[in-house]
């Protein structure tokens, strides 16, 4: 796996029972993963001629990322490594703009959206809603974005100037009216065997995933058919292998329009880890693996992943062992990560019968946690 | 944790969520929990001068297996060293006649036994029994046995000579009649927290754990009870930190003695990896660690563990496939151990609402992988 963050230490843990080898490019020793993953080889993504090193010897190679550049895949793929999922694939996460414009040619609904030369043509984007101004509108890079990064609501052509300086193309999206957001995952495998998850409510807080709710309360069943069978159809119709995700809008009057892809293990699929027959980790391997997928269904009538973001207090080891005592059953995973403030540093899962409470434990580990309660 | 085996490799699994720095003393790099460990010391755990040179730095020291040398542990505490348990505790996991006479002191029922000198002794010890002339008997080796091994059942004096031949005491015990094997598996915390799994039923062949049934098919709560206090009466005793398993005969009159005890996860207590709310690693983990223990309760009606032995192909990995294939709702626990035949190589845990079922699917896998059926 290329890349040392909480995803590859959780895609390691979670490829421990299943006999797996599992090898590790990481930036630093320090890195989440590289502290608990055997075989690491400490390196530049970036450079092709370390990821050539790294990808002697894997019989897969994939990510927990979407970094890598597209011109070294392709060189990787060239020399006959194995990457899963392939770059044609992986562009698609890579670069809102490709995606965009081939899930529209699929026919799955996206917001009105369309790439952006200048503010003035922002402007004019925004005009074509036919509504006033058309303003607000999103305006995102189409690469390097991620946790709110790289994308700004623009209310008027004055404010459209600085997503233009990064040098990098501009996509500039109509501001849905959402209700809530949702996001269904599934894995799909090289022999085309596909497994989806429940849909999850994601609640995001600053543009930073703050809790998920496994399954998303109240949507319909028809609804959530819909968006098993969209993500389902996205990766069939891109070629995904791997974990997929698919975050969604759920609009006021009912519709579901695609925001983002993530095609590795995402932060929506925590959950599965204590909700889920088989965790995405676990399915995420079997899949690059071509191994069989397992069984994705939930094992609790609710699970709730709750992130724990890092506070003031760099010591988190009081809140930790105040967070054990008060519960017992709380499911803490830790990233190993240096403590600060905003970092996502861990995550809380709970599950249980009564969704009220459920939540209120994951609200209070992650609150107590991050150090905004004492009590 | 000293010992590289694959206890060692599934408590670093569980040390991972929590955020632990798990450092691995191994034989040798290719070790069950070395493929996957980081932080891995190769060195021979008999040296005290390896033991002291690893503990440097250790928080806690803590072990796969029962073979440290006691006086290595004495050392190593009279250092400063905090290995949990502790040897006191220790020393009555590694000797089974220390084991037997505090037990016996401290009234928890123990089968019959007495050191014996030379085969006469046993005859001697046999004819206490005051009916025939009292064959057969078991004899043990004190220290140095497990999964069968270091262990006789004798039935006349002429077949009483194999066990002395070790140089090591031999501890005799009456044959038990028993209806079956129980194990009662509780956690203790430095502190004198404490917490207890369901109990569960063990089913040995050729002296060899087979299967574990979680919990123990009609047992009824009033035996349920004893075995539990009896668990943690022993725990407290004997001052264990960290999981103990009490390996129990359910005498056919309704007794409950006490066969073996192991202060460590224990392969009865493997079911809880998916079966319970917090895994027996997790929790030797936080009570090594001091840290409050996590909820032992079942997440299933039952779960039944069954272990995967060796068979007479070394190359399991279409039978994998197979067994992933026909149940995706297998849990499957490699230890990355070459196949040898008789080797325990892994093992299963299946849960559900029906006995009958859990326990043939996980009967199917683990013939299945060894190679006894192949459909």
């Amino acid at each position: 796996m290329v890349g040392g963050g909480q995803l590859a230490r959780m895609t390691h843990e979670a490829g421990i029972p299943l006999g797996i080898r599992f090898k590790l490019l990481s930036d630093t020793p320090q890195d989440s993963a590289a502290q608990v993953v055997s075989d690491v080889v400490i390196g530049d993504y970036r450079d092709l001629d370390v990821l050539r090193a790294f990808a002697q010897g894997c019989d897969v190679v994939t990510f927990d990322h979407e970094h890598v550049p597209a011109e070294h895949l392709r060189a990787l793929e060239a020399d006959g490594v194995v990457i899963r999922p392939g770059v044609e694939a992986l562009l698609h996460a890579q670069d809102k703009g490709v995606m965009r414009k081939r899930l529209s040619e699929a026919g799955v609904p996206c917001p009105r959206h369309r790439i952006v030369a200048d503010p003035e043509d922002v402007a004019r984007f925004a005009a074509e809603a036919g509504e006033g101004d058309g303003f607000p509108v999103v305006l995102k890079t189409v690469r390097g974005g991620y946790d709110g990064k790289g994308v700004w609501v623009v209310r008027g052509v004055e404010e459209a100037a600085e997503p233009f300086r990064a040098g990098v193309p501009v996509l500039a999206e109509e501001m849905v009216d959402f209700a809530r957001e949702l996001a269904a995952n599934v894995v799909r495998s090289p022999h085309g065997q596909a497994v989806a998850y429940p849909v999850v409510e994601s609640i995001q807080v600053d543009g930073v995933c703050d809790t998920v709710i496994a399954p998303a309360p109240g949507l319909s069943e028809e609804l959530s058919g819909t968006a098993q069978e969209m993500a389902l159809k996205i990766a069939a119709e891109l070629g995904v292998v791997g974990h997929l995700a698919v975050e969604l809008f759920e609009t006021r009057d009912g519709r579901l329009l695609v925001n983002e892809l993530a095609m590795r293990p995402h932060n929506s699929g925590h959950w599965t880890q204590d909700g889920a027959v088989t965790s995405q980790f676990a399915n995420h391997v079997r899949a690059v693996l071509d191994l069989p997928l397992g069984d994705p269904r939930p094992r609790a009538p609710w699970t709730v992943m709750t992130n724990v973001l890092g506070g003031d207090y760099p010591d988190m080891y009081g809140a930790y062992l105040h967070c054990m005592a008060r519960d017992p059953a709380l499911k803490i995973h830790m990233y190993g990560k240096d403590v600060k403030p905003g970092r996502k540093v861990g995550h809380v899962n709970t599950y249980g019968d009564d969704l009220a409470d459920v939540r209120e434990r994951g609200r209070h580990a992650a609150d107590y946690l991050r150090g905004t309660i004492t009590e």
